[in-house]
């Protein structure tokens, strides 16, 4: 086995296809080498193969010669040696995982380094400053991230020799205080390890590479992967690359540079760059950076170079692309490139100008496929309303969307108050990966410091979460920051606008964004490659719901849950009297008040959903629901003692109460216990179908019978509901009005694991199924929602007992299965059964893939995830071929 | 397709075995006389396809000249003609279902008489009076029956009749009455119908057929069917055989004979029988008979002839045989055999006396599937104990076993106070079956008419529920009875003892019985047929339980629940202190406590199972079952205000409460939430299991982790085990102990749909399996016991949406279905994975045989259904093959 590949490596396929093996920064550094020849430090590349190897059996037998004959072929290429006393060669040392994981890896950088090679660069170079600058940058590296030594140790001293030396930046600090430092840095180094800082370059090497191996591994790593859901047994490879200096003099730079803006998607290159630095400067968003067009000005034809460069990989990678660059004393050189990551307006924007880009010419199903399930959500984001806001300090807007909440100085604290349940704002000077638990839960972030590329800017664009960055007037100290002349107390309310970049004092009026044009464009061309495949309902209960979901472009109701009809305010009275009834004369005339309100929504509904199919769940929860909690009138009862009313309502209350509701007398069970109760709603809803017929409309019904666990309880609520509707169109007959010619479906829902296992039976009788996932997701696992999301699910996932939270993405492996068991059989007794999904699954990508994938014919979910779900469906359609 | 046989058509295999098509009582008829050569009158089968193509399509085509051709043909062989006004043939049509339904369907007598056939029988006769009386029974019989005519009016006319002539008993009454009541009879007939009397014999028998036919869904029918567990689908067969007359004079009569006795098993003829008398005399317990033994004195030839007929039959049934015959005349005539059924004891004793009956020879297997667990149930049941009785009458002793509960004289009030909890002996002159719903709820069976074949008696036995029948001393009126001197008023408590025919006032003392000894040695075969395929363990949790276990002949304990150490009254405000610990410390002190404890209980279940293995599972059940309930710590804070301490524990009951306990944090969930409690556990288990090594015993450990969804959390909890179990390993070697070469290994239930479905994976890390399988059928079905049981399974079951009470008897067709694809997969993974289960099912004779079926090592269930798991593991062995 091959564990090390050269960057110019004659691969049989293209290197930017190999990901899996070259991680994905190792892939395009190879790609620009060989197949681009673009200007790139050679080096090569230790593959996730090693890693995988190292992390299962230790360090990989056959690697270290391997990397030391490539060190050789480096050393032959570059004219150079590494730890050469008198010209030497210098390398940077970086992973480079299939997935890009923005600042969670290690890298070491100016290795070759040792006390006598410092001394050749600085003869090679006449520059002994920058030599001891590159030594010290490498010993405090190297020391903190393969050898462990606690960073603050290592900063005092720069901060002490900056001190002592008067300087004003790091650029002024003098060498002999440089050569002076470097002492002191290895004794740090020496007194935390008991030994000498490693002088062997081979040494240097190993350490460095086994470091990134085990960042892999790292909490920080795991926490971010675990968030992205990236598998935690790829690993990363490790690139080795010669370095070249962008901090060597005032005729040398680094920059990050995109292709494209990655926050509008406007064409045209964007970045940042900083003269005289390396790399980290400016991610790490230490030092304010200049915009890419200021190199125009500063590096006129190495401007140019890049923007032909930039023009190359995006004819080449047909799409916009992020890279690294440096200038080392006039030259310019590549140093990374990859497909760039970008908000979701820029996502939109960049998919639909991409198809008619003639360097590009994507089609309409690769523009579809550009878009993300993310990028719609961070366009549909909540922006700041109307009205007058009090801006205290404006950044520069790094993430689009309006936050609110309270703010909070650390991420411990800002982890501890969302646990508490408060909404938060994090507010840092800068961020760093130490700080992503406090910056997942954020609903804004806010950082004094850094620009669009910083960390913070990088990760909360990536997760969608309103950002503003590089508030200059915002000034942080402890627990408190000024502002404006405000002071802002931890706990105290904001508001930030990652769209404007403007920070606000107390709670801004927030409002639904409204999408960019091209958010229209992309989704009708994913309707284009859904239709007649996989069709997308919402979940509406009223008709106001309805017609909101119609406007977000759903084709028809997948579930409504005709209990919240029952428990409106002046329903609930009605309810109780009959689920209290003593006679059945009582029942009766209770169902019959219902009737007439139930008939009144069912009107809305249809009406909003005019000519679509509209799926009408019979009632499914236990009647208790509708009763009030036992202990509230028992407290009374003790206290003041309870009216008749009161007596009578514990009374029903005790007699309907159940130890597990869940699994208790609900759903079709209820039609069992009390079937006047469905022949009402039926009634009700046939009735309300007959008036839309008569007012010209076009209802389609569907009756879906919940909870069932075998054809005979089908069969049975089959048998009511089409003596209810035979009942209606009779009475309809008798007065004269012709037969409604409505078009009336029933069906089950499978949410009982039984029911998915005896779908072949109950299909025999049931014209659709509709996966109820989230209670068959509670009966398969045993989890009730209720006691162990909270409660269990935390430690679950914390602990990998479980890789997602299995109500929020379906879990393939066990209730995936049930759902594609009971869809094959299904089928098999009916062929064409129509197949649809209702739970909260409906709304969730990698779920619409697994439900296309068993064949479902539609998903329903909320409203506001129909553009999501109708995005999503055609990814996955296009994946599956 | 042919749909009428007569009784000696040439079959191509022996008629007995083609019950499914001509029923039980029509192959017993065809046996008899085209293979043994019996004298039985001739005859034809209508067969169940017949019946159920009439269920399905209505009366089927063809079927009419079947039958007129079956009736030419039985007319031709016996001389004579229905209806002939000369010599007339009468016959019979009697029900016959595949299972034996006593008194549940239709017959009807004498049929073909009529104006002119009557004339006919009297002049053939010579007999009016005899002619009459046949055709007032007919008429009374086929208006009821097939006419629809209430059996009061008929019944009296009948009544009147008999006062008018001034007859004491019904064969008093004389000629010239009878024909008067024959007119009145039908005058009552064509008053109900509308339609004169039917006198054409060919419309007489196809209503008679159809009513037959009828009488298959008839409600008392089907609820039989549903208490026997008889598929509904199965239909009747019709018999059609020539009438002979037991009650033409003093030299004829009418019996019901045994080959053996059913109620002891004791060899030699048994039965009782009637002069002068038809069959339904005998069966309906009117008429008070006559032993079989009297026969010997006043028909010895006759008597001497059945006897030789008894001896062929169990030559050839090689079974004890249960028959009807009449004398007619002085000729003996055969109408109906099969095989008896019988009460526990009788089936053991004859099941091993025919060993050995060298006219039989049964094998020790034969032996072992003639017992069935109804039979071992019964000989289990309860006894009356020592102590002074007040007996009050005595009866017939026709069900064993001591029955106590309160005195009703209704089925409908018997069963109305079963439904409130009570305990029922049901009181009844004589029972019919519209009484079945009052029996099957009693908790005992008392008549004051009819023998030991009665239908109160054959019911009961049946169902081994205690009967005393007959019992002359108990005079009944409306709600009260008197018996010696004592009146006994509805709801008043008695109890009677079917082993003995004792009825007493009172709650006796009862005691379990001592099973006959014939119950060892078939155990013992059975264990035969068992040994190295299918164990029998117990459910048992502590010491006692387990001695007491390992008597009734458990191989070990299949489920140990050390939650039940948990709720024993000195360790409750341990464990309580434990869950409201509020430091580590205060924790790890309470665990300690617990742990001493629970190392002695261990040791004393490893002690009294010392050699068989013994499965402990590890805490179950949510812990808010061992904090009080919220609502009374609520009430009483209302009224009077809490102590600290009781506020403490609200505080701990409202924050483990859950909405959905059975789906909340239980098993190996609370093992993650506070693993501490799991080691505790493992640590006291592990060292009682070296104490007993050190004792000279052998501890064999099963670790059971409950509650498990996959892989990952098996693996976690088996880490914590491993763990305990190396620690305590450790600690003991540091005293010196060797190591202690204790037997353990480490499993999972599968009680979660989803453990079923990745079992494969959870195989990787788990020693053995056992089946949870109520937990399984909860979260299945989506059915919470408590819940549903009660108020839904009765609806369930009596709508037919549901066969069976899947907690009861397993659900084949949905959990069944997961445990044979956890079983499978879990082999697939690991082959020789041992499996087994601990759910109520496994005492469940029906589930077992699918237990057998999906491979499963062992079944484990309540020490008291040990032997009857031991048996019925054999038997699906057995029907394995």
């Amino acid at each position: 086995m091959t564990y090390v590949f050269a960057f110019d490596h004659p691969h049989s396929q293209p290197p930017m296809s190999l990901k899996d093996l070259l991680g994905g920064k190792g892939a395009n550094l190879a790609e620009m080498t060989s197949v681009l020849g673009l200007p790139v430090p050679h080096g090569f590349t230790i593959t996730t193969d090693a890693c995988r190897d190292y992390m299962s059996e230790g360090w990989p037998a056959g690697l270290d010669e391997e990397v030391a004959a490539q060190v050789k072929a480096l050393e032959a290429s570059m004219g150079k040696s590494l730890g050469d006393a008198t010209d030497p060669l210098l390398v940077s040392v970086r992973s480079g995982a299939k997935f890009s994981m923005p600042g969670m890896m290690d890298t070491v950088l100016n290795l070759g380094l040792n006390d006598a090679s410092v001394q050749g660069l600085a003869d090679q170079t006449g520059d002994e400053r920058f030599a001891y600058d590159s030594y010290r940058r490498f010993v405090s590296m190297y020391g903190r991230i393969v050898l462990g030594v606690p960073g603050e140790e290592l900063e005092e001293r720069f901060e002490a020799a900056r001190a002592g030396s008067g300087a004003t930046s790091d650029a002024d600090i003098p060498a002999a205080a440089l050569v002076e430092l470097v002492e002191e840095l290895k004794e740090v180094v020496a007194k935390h390890t008991g030994q000498p800082f490693p002088q062997d370059p081979a040494d240097q090497l190993r350490g460095a590479i086994e470091a990134v191996f085990q960042s892999w591994g790292g909490a920080r790593a795991v926490a971010y992967r675990a968030h992205e859901r990236i598998p935690h047994d790829l690993g990363t490879a490790v690139n080795v690359q010669a370095m070249v200096f962008g901090n060597r003099d005032d005729n040398s730079g680094t920059g990050v540079g995109f292709t494209r803006d990655p926050a509008t998607g406007e064409a045209g290159a964007y970045g940042d760059f900083l003269v005289n630095a390396q790399g980290e400067d400016v991610v790490a968003g230490i030092r304010k950076t200049l915009h890419l067009d200021e190199m125009r000005r500063l590096f006129p034809s190495i401007y140019d170079e890049l923007l032909g460069i930039f023009d190359r990989l995006e004819r080449h990678y047909r799409d916009m692309c992020d890279t690294e660059f440096t200038i080392d004393q006039g030259k310019l050189w590549m140093l990374q490139t990859r497909v760039g990551k970008r908000g979701g307006v820029a996502a939109l924007r960049m998919a639909v100008d991409m198809t008619t880009d003639e360097r590009m010419t994507l089609t309409h199903a690769e523009a579809v496929q550009r878009v993300t399930a993310e990028h719609l959500e961070q366009v549909l984001h909540p922006q700041v309303g109307g009205g007058d806001v009090a801006v205290i300090a404006t950044g520069l807007a790094a993430s689009p969307g309006a936050g609110v909440g309270r703010a909070y100085f650390t991420a411990d604290g800002a982890a501890e108050a969302a646990g508490r349940g408060e909404a938060v704002i994090l507010v840092r000077t800068e961020t760093s990966p130490e700080d992503v638990h406090g910056m997942i839960v954020a609903k804004g972030i806010l950082t004094s410091r850094g620009g669009l590329v910083s960390h913070a800017a990088v990760v909360a664009r990536g997760w969608g979460t309103p950002a503003v960055v590089g508030a200059d007037g915002v000034h942080i100290s402890g627990n408190t920051f000024t502002a404006g002349g405000v002071t802002v107390t931890e706990g105290d309310v904001i508001s930030v606008d990652g769209s404007t970049g403007r920070v606000m004092l107390g709670a801004v009026e927030v409002t639904v964004s409204e999408p960019p044009p091209e958010f229209a464009t992309i989704l009708e061309w994913a309707d284009e490659i859904r239709a007649g495949k996989m069709a997308v309902r919402a979940n509406a209960d009223t008709g106001a719901d309805a017609a909101n979901a119609r406007r977000f472009g759903a084709e028809g109701i997948g579930l409504c849950r005709t209990e919240h009809m029952f428990l409106a305010e002046d329903r609930l009275p009605i309810v109780r009297r009959m689920i209290m009834a003593e006679t059945d004369e009582a029942e009766a005339a209770a169902l019959e008040e219902l009737r007439v309100a139930q008939k009144a929504d069912f009107y809305e509904v249809l009406e909003a959903m005019d000519g679509l199919p509209v799926t009408i769940r019979l009632l499914d929860p236990p009647l208790h629901e509708f009763l009030p909690r036992t202990e509230e009138l028992l407290i009374k009862g003790a206290k003041v003692g309870l009216t008749p009313d009161e007596g009578h309502l514990l009374k029903a209350a005790e007699a309907w109460h159940e130890f597990n509701p869940m699994l208790g007398v609900r759903g079709v069970r209820l039609g069992v216990i009390k079937p006047g109760l469905y022949a009402m709603q039926v009634r009700a809803l046939m009735e309300a179908a007959a008036d839309r017929v008569a007012a010209g409309g076009t209802p389609i019904v569907e009756i879906m019978i919940p909870l069932t666990v075998g054809r005979e309880e089908m069969a049975l609520a089959r048998g009511w509901v089409e003596g209810a509707v035979a009942g209606v169109a009779a009475r309809a007959a008798e007065s004269g009005v012709a037969a409604s010619g409505v078009d009336v479906t029933i069906g089950t829902m499978i949410e009982t694991p039984r029911a998915a296992l005896r779908a072949g039976d109950i299909a025999e009788v049931a014209d659709f199924f509709s996966f109820g996932t989230n209670d068959l997701t509670q009966m398969t696992f045993g989890f009730s929602r209720d006691d162990v999301e909270s409660r269990l699910m935390p430690a679950y996932l914390g602990q990998g007992l479980l890789k997602r939270n299995p109500f929020e993405t379906i879990d393939a492996a066990g209730v995936g299965e049930l759902v594609k068991i009971a869809a094959l059989r299904g089928r098999e007794a009916k062929p064409g059964l129509k197949l649809g999904v209702c739970g909260e699954h409906g709304g969730d990508p990698e779920s619409i893939a697994l439900f296309h994938d068993a064949g479902l014919d539609y998903v329903s979910c909320s409203p506001f995830r129909v553009p999501i779900a109708r995005l999503s469906a055609a990814h996955a359609i296009l994946a599956g071929g």
